[in-house]
């Protein structure tokens, strides 16, 4: 019992001084965030009395857990459901907002005679809004029911996606120094493969081992079997070179589809909440004042580019999907901060060793004063609209009106399932089972070392094991690759249909039409047997083998046709149960 | 983000494994905690596949954590209210049961040859029943809200309470290899004194400064409160040489009184979950199966010696102490396992390098085996209590009889206060105001090494700065001084109303009265005069500055007697107040 105590001590002294920092900066009326950073830089090592810490390492650790708590908590907030609901403006705005500060940051960097990984990494930082200062600042404001409220959540889940996309990127091009467009696009390719296999077969089964534990009402299993499904599912992603913070979002997102969601929320929230204080109060720790101090010209620009920029980028984005000068005001002003992921990737260049030291404090400084800014801001934004509604030359105002009169007269007026949704639908479903085939093959050919050592007992042949393995991943991909078929054949009718008009075709019409429908199914199948054999190259059998393979493939499919399409359905209904399912209250 | 890998594949494989476990325990009706156990030893060095654990000394830190949170929830639960209504019989009983348990583990540790210090741990392991799995064992059964269970909650309160007077011991026989009576009398004093003073000052201040954080609504700052709270008193406890479990559980029992006791459980219960779930996996990672086989022979011994041992000395406790035979067995046959405190004891033993490592994983395996025993002994109390009634001889069932008749024949029949009662009320106030003067004359003398560095500055003889401090800590205590005469006096008067009858003083009855009321006081003044002077030698001033300071402190006391009696009875009161609201629900 009595080792142990240098870490007792440590977490003592940050806990209180996060207590009491948390009252005074709640009378103050300031974000708590603030607070447990400034926790942090009084008892760290650069500001007086002295170093009241012993042990940063445990400290630091704990902190970790907290963006482990913090990002799966983000996931459970987040939902497939409201991201189709407010999806086009949401995608939109965030891409404006992040290309163009991502742009703003290096220009920034570059301007101060920065290295470009410096001003690479600043761009990063900038580009990326806090989730969790704008759901606070937004409750504490009694705002998070409003219309513009809903659409800067979908704004924020959309950056969360991007953030981690970006997080991969930088990862990328701090190891090798330069982002070939081939690596980018693979890079990407396979975070979105890894991403949608990921929710497929998590919502298949988390929510339902959930449902389970869940049923035995105790509080204490489902909690640990919740972090044994959290920390498990970070586990496999760190082992493929994620970050954990993905890990943690992603398994949070499938979690979010679990009917006993709020339970979770609530048995996860003291969690997320003493050790995203932590979290916290380990930024302050690395705060040295003195650095805030030397770049004190750095961080004013840099403050007064975030605002701005945010304002003018996702203000204007948000116009720009169809939105009223209001609500691009509101969702600008609300949005114009940086937060959590802007530490995550500073931290990145940090442990990478690829950015400079001052990077991270310049960060939590212009977090902590854009911070101190939002609520300011959000409560400014319908004044200001107003101002410059009345500033604004009517020319200019008349453009705006008709860009959004022109945007109106686009947009679908029934709400009848159009060809354009009908033929997105399939194509979607299409990418999900083409990805989880791909996912299947990639699976195989990645776990192949290991599995021929175990192969070796029974078949010594080396081509005979790559038949064994090549012909195990086929199987298990059959429901899939009928599905594929099958989606490409009633897609290929469809489209058939809008595309042959009898007008044209005349009396072949009919006959075009089936050949259409026929052909392009079979072309498919063909481009994604090359695909797999692509992406299975390691275990592709010799061509002799091969062909011999795909023939016995052939009769089973032919066998199990309707069985191979039964699982297939049982599988989609299951999924659409999971996500139809309302989470109980 | 790329660092502590290594320990985020350690809390998953934890995590991950005791998810899986809980699950599979829960379906076999068995209590968690062993899943918990089992997981450990899979996990652990100990067993195949191999070492899944990367960074122990981590995952040891996190299971301490858990130890913190299970005790501060043990303190949540425990109520001096609760206690002081199953009061003596929860005494009688615990007490029987440590003693006769303390005893039967040093008789069966020293018939296997082992040292007198294992035995002498052994039997303190032996003592506790475990809190955990009654609660646990009670509610699965539905029966937590008999009357038998409210007595054996009384019982786990005072073992608490005594098992912590034990760690201070036998930390102290283990630094100094024997236990003299009168060193055993000083460490109990100074605990008690520490205990008392924890809990007044503590209901004084600690759930006031929660109501006030509460009234924000906010969960998270209610949370980091509490966490500073409890991190920072279990700081200062280990700062004073007492063990971490007891800082936790008082901070916990000091926190049952505040309103908010059932938003605190709710909001630490994640934390005690998922943390103590740690702490038992570690325990179970300590297992060696190999010697859990080798030491088979004592591990069935003591388990048997367990059982029996608590069903006989709990139960005879139970009865002697006035309740029926059915309860009697009921809480007996309750009580008889052992459970996280023996842990806590075993480990200590390892800590301070006194007992052998054979004595942890034999504790673990009684533990275990007595605890899958529990449910099933509870739901056998009944039967065997009938069976029993029957097999009796009619001569000792009888006696039995004859024994409970004359019990019930002392009783006090009226609920009026008695003489007895009232007498007892008053000598705990004069206690409970003797520990705080002595707890501030000991402070001070335990600061002034610090104080005076300090008051060097202004102060530069060393017998002055001693008045300074002396004079300082005497105007403290002044209001507690002034109620333990006051006390004192109204005793006095009472036992002088009694003892002194007019059939026996005649025509002197008053004047006697009159004359012991006044004298007691004086002397007992002198008396308590003596006993700060004894606590606080090393800031005593010399004799002629001493009397100079109470002559001072004379004239000070006629000045201000009736504002420290106003300041005392502010204090009660608030202290009253806080004893008598109830939580809100």
């Amino acid at each position: 019992m009595h080792h142990g105590i240098g870490f007792i001590q440590d977490l003592a002294v940050v806990m209180a001084f996060a207590g009491v920092v948390t009252v005074l900066f709640h009378r103050l009326k300031q974000p708590v965030v603030l607070g447990y950073i400034a926790a942090g830089v009084i008892i760290g090592p650069y500001t007086p009395p002295f170093q009241l810490i012993h042990d940063e390492a445990t400290i630091q650790t704990l902190g970790e857990l907290g963006v482990v708590f913090l990002m799966f908590s983000l996931g459970l907030e987040f939902s497939l459901r409201k991201l189709f609901r407010v999806g086009a403006t949401a995608i939109v705005a965030a891409l404006s907002e992040i290309v163009l500060m991502l742009w703003i940051g290096y220009e920034i960097g570059s301007a101060f005679g920065w290295s470009s990984m410096d001003s690479l990494f600043l761009g990063a930082i900038l580009a990326i809004s806090s989730t969790t200062i704008i759901v606070k600042a937004l409750s504490e404001l009694g705002l998070k029911r409003e219309n513009f409220a809903q659409l800067v959540f979908g704004i924020l889940i959309v950056e969360d996606i991007l953030a981690i996309a970006m997080l991969v990127l930088l990862s990328g091009i701090a190891q090798t120094g330069q982002l070939s467009a081939g690596i980018a696009l693979i890079t990407l390719g396979k975070l979105l493969l890894f991403m949608t296999v990921s929710l497929v077969v998590g919502i298949l089964v988390v929510p339902r081992a959930l449902n389970y534990v869940a049923r035995s009402r105790s509080d204490e299993m489902l909690l640990v079997s919740v972090l044994g499904f959290c920390f498990g599912f970070c586990l496999l992603v760190v082992k493929l070179d994620y970050s954990i913070a993905l890990g943690a979002f992603l398994i949070g997102a499938i979690m979010a589809e679990s009917r006993h969601l709020h339970r979770i929320e609530h048995l996860i929230a003291p969690l997320r909440d003493a050790f995203s204080a932590i979290f916290f109060v380990t930024i302050g720790l690395m705060l040295d004042p003195r650095i805030l101090v030397d770049y004190a010209w750095p961080i004013a620009v840099i403050t007064v580019a975030v605002i701005v920029g945010k304002i003018v980028s996702c203000g204007l984005g948000t116009f720009l999907a169809g939105k009223d000068g209001r609500t691009a005001m509101r969702v600008g002003m609300t949005v114009s901060q940086i937060g959590e992921f802007s530490f995550i990737i500073a931290s990145l260049g940090l442990t990478l060793k690829v950015t400079s030291a001052f990077l991270y404090p310049i960060a939590v400084a212009v977090s902590a004063l854009t911070t101190l800014f939002t609520p300011y801001l959000i409560r400014a934004a319908d004044p200001i609209t107003q101002r410059l509604g009345r500033a604004m030359p009517a020319t200019l105002a008349n453009v705006f009106g008709m860009y959004s009169q022109w945007l109106g007269s686009l947009r679908p007026s029934s709400d009848e399932p159009t060809l354009l949704s009908m033929t997105r639908r399939i194509v979607l479903q299409i990418a999900v089972n083409l990805a989880l085939v791909a996912a299947i093959f990639l699976g195989v050919s990645y776990g192949a070392p290991h599995a021929s050592d175990f192969l070796a007992h029974w078949v010594s042949s080396e081509p005979l094991q790559r038949v064994v393995l090549w012909s195990g991943a086929l199987l298990v991909s059959l429901p899939f690759l009928v599905a594929v078929y099958r989606k490409t054949k009633s897609l290929a009718l469809l489209l058939a249909e809008v595309s042959v008009q009898p007008a044209k075709a005349g009396r072949f019409t009919s006959a075009i039409r089936y050949a259409i429908s026929d052909l392009v199914p079979i072309v498919s199948m063909v481009g994604v047997f090359l695909l797999v054999a692509a992406l299975s190259g390691g275990i592709l059998p010799p061509t002799g083998l091969l062909i011999a393979v795909l023939l016995c493939a052939a009769l089973l499919v032919a066998l199990l046709w309707r069985w191979c399409v039964r699982i297939h359905a049982t599988m989609q209904i299951a999924l659409r149960e999971t996500f139809e399912e309302q989470p109980d209250p």
